[in-house]
């Protein structure tokens, strides 16, 4: 069977989402940020990047969300939660899911994570006071030029979905308000009345 | 024909190369960044985002590494540089390639990008010294747990191979000995033999 390792209120939650929406048989397994556990040498054997989320399955670990989503949707493909047989399709996809990944959720990292790129407390300071503005940004560009709706990719609920949905949960905390983003909050909306969405957002915070 | 945009020194080179490696047929454009050319409304039409690779395509124009060499390998089966028929394995590649691109790529903007994340010249500065121990970090994983040998997935040349070695061009510049990784050190000095790296480097310095 999977197992999810994962940490309430993360970009895990999107790999959650996507296992749950694919009908996937899965274990979910807090890893508790609370107590470091993502740095402690148990944890470190199944991601030695110390991150979640981390997708253990019968051939080896995976990690990295959109290594992860892909491998969902391609795991479940009559669940169809990516254009599997069209490259081009295909790539749109991953270019929206790589720029969550190396952009977006690299944005908003900066508000909380400063001492990865820096040891001096001003500068963490600094980053955190450019969160809005760069979450704001990110978002706008989402809103006005890459959300199809009403899905993400348009008329089919893909692997991009609930990946926006977990990143458009952080907006509030970044200081950013999502009545900017109609389409975005409109489809955050959507996404929470999903039972598989209100099923895992009840599991994680149980 | 497809169209590569592209800015010699940058992440685009590992698009570049896989396009030549799959013997696609491509024009390169070059973005002057030195004009400031990726900031023109012009190229903004063609990537919003304002940065390169972008790849112009007769469907639509793709961004982000990760995405279009993963397009180039499906739109080339035949020349296998994925293990496109096994979703797990290409899951694993796919994490290869998300790593680099959220982690890997952005430890190195720190060096030069910094008013992308911070406003305080000060700060600017303080993300730049840690460049050296964030890229060490990050290749010190690279080289004793994710290099599999002789390529970055194992025996076969796939699109990770030019994505890696991008990058790993890169340490020099941010201040990391290559010679701690022998793995990844032996890896790139393999890559310049190849024909295909050949042909990118001399048409991009040119
Ligand atoms: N590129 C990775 C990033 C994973 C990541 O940064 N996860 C965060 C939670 S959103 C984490 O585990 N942070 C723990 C830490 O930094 O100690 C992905 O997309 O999966
Ligand atoms: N996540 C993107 C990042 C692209 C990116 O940051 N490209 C850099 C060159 S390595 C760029 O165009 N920078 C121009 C700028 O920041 O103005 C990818 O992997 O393609």
């Amino acid at each position: 069977m999977l197992k999810l390792f994962y940490a309430p209120g993360t970009c895990s939650l999107a790999s959650h989402i996507a296992l749950e929406e694919a009908g996937a048989a899965y274990e979910a397994r807090r890893v508790d940020f609370a107590k470091a556990e993502q740095t402690t040498p148990e944890y470190l054997a199944i991601n030695p990047k110390g991150r979640v989320p981390a997708l253990v399955t019968d051939r080896g670990i995976l990690t990295e969300t959109p290594a992860i989503l892909a491998y969902v949707a391609q795991s479940f493909p009559e669940k169809r939660l990516a254009p599997l047989d069209d490259p081009f399709e295909f790539a749109r996809l991953q270019s929206f899911l790589s720029y969550l990944c190396s952009t977006v959720h690299v944005a908003h990292a900066h508000a909380r994570r400063g001492p990865r790129w820096a040891d001096d407390p001003a500068a963490h300071e600094a980053m955190k006071a450019k969160v809005p503005q760069n979450m704001g940004d990110c978002f706008a560009l989402i809103e006005s030029k890459m959300f199809a709706g009403p899905f993400v990719m348009g008329e089919n609920y893909t692997i991009a979905d609930p990946y926006l949905f977990t990143i458009a949960n952080w907006l509030e905390g970044d200081g950013v308000d999502p009545g900017r983003f109609p389409k975005v909050l409109d489809h955050r909306n959507r996404m929470v009345a999903r039972p598989a969405v209100a099923k895992v957002l009840a599991a994680v915070q149980a």
